[in-house]
């Protein structure tokens, strides 16, 4: 089959059909999406080999379980030994002998087929087309933020959003789902605006303001994201850095202690809660799609991706 | 009168009488301890022009409230301005316009006398000894970290403490005494002998070990103990970060992320559950002193305090 393989360098490869091991589905990938983490491996993230991607869409062909044969499906990436402590109690995103969907140990959405554990996958409702779906595993990133009792919040309080990429863009209009009140911190006027358009206020990063809050997003994935959130951050506020980082940046630690923040790290979510918000077609996707390339352009697709202006870039891959 | 007084270098000088202003007491300095955060300073944290110093105990030589008269005390250091919304609640620890202790905007106790808001002042139960009373500041620190509902941990739970300095000895004690298991990680046997010889659990740091921790408590003031702390704690865990620094650090962030560990900042503790300990006589404050010099010496005491053996250096300036 075709798939993008990445070995210190990515290229268009003809590799062996995945082999389904026992509890595990095959998946013909229909469409995939680019995430800052499949750029971000490019530089050596995870020191990881082989084909990537992890958000997908795709069609079960082969399962042990009746119920998914057919089903349009998506699938959490984090597959679990199964038998820790961790996996047991039903959390194998921390399992420490865990593989992840095109991020570590096994291999990933682009290409034309791909295996996943059955417990993985979650069947799309019907209404929520392809280009819709293909988002819920970054939405439910975004949601995952906002279901976690450490930062329970009333409802109706601000909270600022730095950065105005995609995972900016889906974790703002996560926050307006939820009742909360985002503001928007970006350098990019398009993208500004495209927030301002479903009534998200925006500032563009660098403008001088006093305003302040006690929850702040951090989804720019740059050092200068988390100096403004330390800036903007109230006493005893929480960060939540939603972004991986390749390298070491060097940062001041002491307004942490000083001004006691937290600084939380959060990554994936859960699907259904994302999946209910697209079957209500609450969530603007489709304004965060820039284009959509076939797998056989798919190094073009990357280089569209790591560009300043670009938001989604998505892989069309079966139909 | 005498004072220690640093403008980019510490130097002995003949500096006026502080004024009191309202609301405030002239205290007589008798003791005060060389904290970390004030070797600091010498490196250029904060900013900081004038006395430095803000672990003291001393007399109360000028007061409007008669209460106070001549009693023994010791004194929280942040002094707000009365007047915010966070002065109001009851918390001038982080007022932006507050003045800290020797370390910001006021000067500090390393000085025959300093003033200080008279509703920062605790008087000391008549069994404490000044030697012992000196350490309330920083012990104060140190339960802080279990005065926060954030961190609310079975009792009995096992806590890692980083680093076997003056700060991380007492937060090892203050975890013991609020029925937690600490576990010391530290670099000097003498110094994890000492925490051996009150039955804290000692790792020297650098060995190889699997043990993992839900908390863990950074004391070093180092990189090198945060990338410690990041190694050891478990995925969902709290790294609490205790120490001050005056420079920039490389890290990597993405453990954070990856793991969704929180990093939490504390700093300052209310003093009356130090005290009660320390009445309790259930702190070994007494091995904790390294030597004591007269304010006279106090460039030598810097320097001592400095020494990688060292644990507190105290200046004894008034009897």
């Amino acid at each position: 089959m075709q798939a993008l393989l990445f070995d210190k360098k990515l290229r268009l490869a003809n590799v062996n059909l995945p082999e389904r091991r026992p509890g595990e589905a095959l998946i013909q990938v229909s469409l995939a999406g680019i995430c800052n983490t499949d750029l971000e491996i490019m530089r050596g993230y995870m020191d990881f080999t082989g084909v990537p991607g992890h958000e997908f869409v795709g069609v079960v062909k082969e399962s042990d379980k009746p119920s998914l044969a057919g089903k349009r499906v998506v699938g959490e990436i984090n597959a679990g030994c199964g038998d820790c402590e961790l996996c047991r109690s039903g959390d194998p995103r921390h399992c420490p002998s865990r593989t992840v969907l095109g991020i570590s140990g096994r291999n990933g959405a682009f290409a034309e087929y791909l295996t996943i554990p059955e417990t993985n996958l979650h069947v799309v409702p019907d209404n929520v087309p392809d280009t819709a779906a293909v988002f819920t595993e970054p939405l439910a990133a975004a949601l995952q933020i906002f279901d976690e009792p450490l930062y329970e919040l009333p409802k109706g309080t601000s909270i600022a959003v730095i950065g105005d990429g995609k995972l900016g863009l889906l974790v703002g209009q996560a926050a307006l789902a939820y009742g909360y009140t985002p503001v928007l911190f970006g350098k990019n006027k398009r993208k500004l605006s495209l927030a301002a358009s479903w009534r998200i206020r925006t500032y563009t990063a660098g403008d001088q303001n006093s305003e302040t809050f006690s929850i702040v997003i951090e989804c720019s994935g740059e050092p200068s994201g988390l100096k403004l959130a330390m800036n903007i951050v109230e006493p005893k506020g929480i960060i939540i850095l939603k972004s991986t980082y390749a390298a070491d940046a060097a940062f001041d630690l002491s307004p942490i202690v000083i001004n006691e923040i937290s600084l939380a790290g959060s990554r994936c979510g859960n699907f259904p809660p994302a999946l209910q918000l697209l079957e209500e077609n609450i969530i603007d996707t489709n304004s965060l799609i820039t284009a959509m390339y076939p797998l056989s352009e798919g190094l073009e697709a990357f280089r569209r991706a790591g560009e300043k202006d670009s938001l989604k870039i998505l892989l069309k891959i079966n139909d």
